[in-house]
C-alpha cells in the first residue's frame, strides 16, 4: 500500500492561526464508539510537535477529561519554554460542535536521534513472541499473508495489525489467562513504518491487560496516560508487553513496553485508569 | 514537635487573585541549592488544591523547566474540567523575581477516602525492611532516638527522616551496591504525619537508585515526574522503594512505590531523567 497512510491521514492537522490546529477524530479510531486514547495523543501531539518545532516526543501526558466520538477538533497550543534540549508544550483537544476539551496534554519534545547513546544499563527484555509472520492478527477483516481473526477486536484492530501471544487473547474466548498481562505484536494494517509519534498511539493500542483476570468486566476508563519515547524505532514490527500489578480503591495502573525489532525498547507508558463499578 | 510542621510552612500558599497563589521556595528543601523536584510539586499543588477543591492529588505531572533556588514564588493556575469525580486542573509555577516558569504542572485531585475499594488485587509487597526504630536515619544533624548518621547528605534530609536499607547508602560510602535500586522508610523529622500531599514530595525524595551503579557520576535531573495517589496514607512512617531498569540513549527512568505502615500501596512514581554526559 502506497504512502498517505492511513495513521497520516487520521491525525493530519492544518494551522488556521497562532497556536490553533484544525483536525478531525476520524472514524474507526475507536472503540466503541469512543476515540482511543493513544490516537488522540497522537493526534495532538502532531500539532504540538508542530509547535515545538522538534521532531520527537519525549515525554508526554494526556488527562481524558470526556468521551471522543469522531468529529471536527481543534488542538490549541502553546510553547512553555523552548531550550536547548526540549521544547515543552502544552494544549487542549477541543470538539468543535459545543466547544467541548476532551483532553489536555503536555509533552516536552526533542530530537532523540541526535543524543549520543553514552552508558547504558538495561535490566529487561522484549517479550517473548513467536514470529510475527506466525501470529494470528486481530484484524476483522481478514487479509495479510497469514489470515484474520474475528475475536470481537474492536474497530480500531482494522488500522492495526496487532498480534497477541498465544493464549493472552483468552479473554476474547472465554479462557481468561489469570494473570493481568498481555503482550504481542504491533504493526499498522497498511505497513506504515512505526515512528515516535505513532508510538504514542501503541502505548494504548492493546486490550487492557485486567480483561485476563476475574474482575468485574466493564470498560476501564483511562484518567491519565504517560508515555516516554526512549528511541527511534528500527524498521519492523514492535514488540510490546503491557501489565497491571495494582488494583486497589477503585484504580488499576497500566504499564507498558514498546520494543522494536533490534532489540532496543522505544518507549514505555504508564496509565491510570478507574476499575468498573460493580 | 507541636504543628505548625515545616512542611505545612514550606508549602503554605495565600491566594492573592482569581487562580493566583503567592508563596516561597523555602530555604533548606534543595539539593545542592536547587530545590528538590518533589516539593516543588507539594508547593505547586497545595495552590492547586485550593483551586480544584478536592483534598486529594490523584494524579499530577510535572514538566520541570529550570533550576529552582529558594525565593518568592506565584502559582497561577486554573481548573481544566470539574467533574463528578476529579476536578482537574493546570498551574505554572513562576520564580517572582524575573518572572520566570520553573515548572508546569497537570493535576487531577479528588476525594480518595470516599471511594469504595471495591475488587482488589494486588501484584507486589513493601520492600523488606529492618524496622524504622533500628534504621539509622539519614538526617544530619543527629538527634532522634537511633541517632543520626553524617553521610554527605543533603539539606533536605534534616528536614526529613528517611532510613535507607542497610547497604543501599552503600554509595556515599565508597560501596556501591551494583543494583539501581534503593528502599528504605519516610517520615518527617518533626514526626508531621505524611498525607495526600506529601507523598508527592515522598516520591522525589531518595537519592537516585542509579547512584548504587557504575554510572557516570553527577547529577540526575528530572524532565518530568508523574505521581499516582493511590490511598491515603494510615500515620506511620513509610516504606519506599526506588528503582531504575533502563538507562539509555542519555534517558533513565526511575520508578517510585511508596506503602503505608498498614501494607497499603499510597504511591506510585514514575519520573524520566537525564544521564550525566560524559
Amino acid at each position: 500500500v502506497p504512502p498517505p497512510y492511513e495513521f497520516d491521514i487520521a491525525t493530519a492537522m492544518t494551522r488556521v492561526d497562532e497556536g490553533r490546529f484544525a483536525g478531525e477524530i476520524h472514524d474507526g479510531w475507536d472503540i466503541m464508539g469512543n476515540a482511543n486514547g493513544g490516537y488522540l495523543m497522537a493526534l495532538a501531539a502532531s500539532a504540538l510537535r508542530e509547535i515545538a518545532g522538534r521532531p520527537d516526543p519525549v515525554t508526554v501526558t494526556a488527562h481524558y477529561l470526556a468521551p471522543a466520538p469522531a468529529g471536527r477538533i481543534e488542538v490549541r497550543g502553546e510553547t512553555i519554554k523552548s531550550g536547548k534540549r526540549f521544547a515543552t508544550t502544552t494544549g487542549s483537544l477541543v470538539a468543535v460542535d459545543g466547544e467541548r476539551e476532551l483532553m489536555r496534554v503536555v509533552a516536552a519534545f526533542g530530537d532523540l536521534a541526535s543524543t549520543a547513546d553514552g552508558y547504558s544499563r538495561m535490566d529487561g527484555m522484549p517479550p517473548d513472541l513467536p514470529p510475527f509472520d506466525d501470529s494470528p492478527s486481530r484484524r476483522r477483516a481478514g487479509g495479510g499473508a497469514t489470515g484474520g481473526t474475528s475475536d470481537g477486536a474492536p474497530a480500531l484492530m482494522d488500522r492495526l495489525d496487532v498480534r497477541l501471544r498465544p493464549g493472552d487473547l483468552g479473554f476474547a474466548e472465554g479462557m481468561k489467562t489469570g494473570s493481568p498481562s498481555i503482550a504481542g505484536w504491533f504493526g499498522f494494517a497498511d505497513r506504515r513504518p512505526v515512528d515516535t509519534l505513532a508510538l504514542l498511539l501503541v502505548a494504548d493500542a492493546f486490550p487492557p491487560p485486567v480483561f485476563n483476570i476475574e474482575m468485574p468486566p466493564g470498560w476501564v476508563p483511562t484518567v491519565e496516560l504517560t508515555v516516554h519515547v526512549r528511541g527511534v524505532p528500527a524498521p519492523g514490527p514492535l514488540a510490546c508487553r503491557f501489565a497491571t500489578r495494582f488494583i486497589q480503591g477503585g484504580y488499576l495502573e497500566e504499564d507498558g513496553e514498546v520494543w522494536d525489532s533490534s532489540g532496543r525498547l522505544v518507549a514505555m507508558s504508564r496509565q491510570l485508569a478507574l476499575v468498573p463499578r460493580t
